[in-house]
């Protein structure tokens, strides 16, 4: 057993529920290789959330709730690590959630699917029986999407995503919000809103922001995003890892 | 197939032999998100090797040449990414390999030392068949030892150490070196020696390396011993990390 007196205990409960995933044989093989990074780029900011992660997700909040049609794209590492906590912030939200695989086979949809059923989320998106499109005809998987899904979108919150992807997604036009704990990732360099923050911090912070941002007026909404600047506050981000600790 | 061309090529081959080995059976749940860790790392020193850390390699190979009885350790992700690196270091500096797992299974160890019986190298230690003893009496599975390497080495070389077993080590007054791409990891501020690289470009230098100070006289083996100080090097290797990279 893991005493929650332990140093890093977080970040082992962390570890503990990816190597659960990986067994039950929904992730993709290099799915615990990606947490590892992640783990060592949230170590290095301190495992805290930053201001400007703070900021990109206010932001966050007002463009989903002004958006016609927001998804949450989720993947095995987000489903393993935060699907109780994406399925209450979509519903405070009502934005829709879509499986989205970089690596799709049936078996690994089938399994993630059957979660959000065990959790009475019947409306998941991206199963094996729903209709998939391909974003701008561009026949690579990277780019296929579910047609009420994101295939339709005006924006996409994609934590954890491929660079590759959130490229083909912010080219298309869509509101492209992504959760990576790398600043300097071709995913934050490549989209509108990069939220540099561990995403099992970031979404139950922003079901909270929603709450209150729900109550404000639209035109409260459009400043933060007006006043909003990407690129800055990636630099922001940037400014606060703290690789130059003291060695005793 | 991965074409040689894409910018992160030799990040993508150690993470590919990652994989197989983990499905071949011989890695531990978490060692792929320890591999996803050192490649955060690594890229953040911009996957190259430092001047602290072939000073640290210079002062590795004195102390292990001058050893009587230097023996390098080996886990999984060791095995996995640099096996015929480690078998050719260990022939030219004359020093035993050991298999030695954190969290150790039979099975786990007889595939590792199959590995090593297919490459010809019939005397690896710490198989099911070794003595094992535990050092200082320490009733822990992280201090046991093979009785004819690490328990009675004085000079132990142990890439990619759990921070724990670094301590047991360094307090039982053997050389402990450790090969860690996190300077601010327990196991490089435990260790007599902590080179910060990439084992799989540290141990062919290693080699290298050997290969010109086994023609030197001891005396400059020792002053190269004497003139190191692994705190200030640390300090050094800390320093060249690069968090602060221009963003676009």
């Amino acid at each position: 057993m893991l005493s929650k007196s332990h140093p890093r205990y977080e970040s082992l409960v962390l570890r503990d529920k990816i190597v659960k995933a990986s067994k039950a044989g929904y992730l993709a093989d290099s799915a615990m290789i990606a947490h590892g990074r992640g783990e060592a780029f949230d170590y290095l900011l301190g495992e805290k959330t930053t201001l400007p992660a703070k900021r990109a997700m206010y932001v966050t909040v007002a463009i989903m709730l002004l958006s016609k049609n927001p998804v949450i794209s989720v993947n095995g590492n987000t489903v393993a690590l935060a699907i109780d906590e994406i399925i209450e912030f979509a519903r405070e939200i009502d934005a829709k959630i879509e499986i989205n695989l970089f690596y799709r086979t049936d078996d690994r949809v089938n399994k993630i699917a059957k979660l959000f059923y065990d959790r009475d989320y019947p409306e998941i998106l991206g199963t094996n029986n729903d209709e998939m499109m391909h974003i701008n005809e561009i026949k690579n998987p990277r780019a296929s999407a579910s047609k009420n899904g994101i295939y339709s979108a005006d924006t996409v919150l994609v934590p954890l995503e491929d660079g590759d992807r959130a490229e083909i997604l912010s080219r298309s036009g869509k509101n492209t919000i992504t959760i990576d704990l790398n600043p300097l990732s071709r995913t934050s360099k490549m989209s509108d809103v990069s939220i540099v923050d561990n995403l099992v911090r970031a979404i139950p912070f922003m079901t909270k922001i929603a709450r209150d941002l729900k109550l404000q007026d639209e035109e409260l909404l459009r400043e933060i995003i007006e006043e909003f600047d990407n690129d800055i506050n990636l630099k922001e981000s940037l400014e606060l890892f703290k690789i130059k600790e003291e060695v005793k």
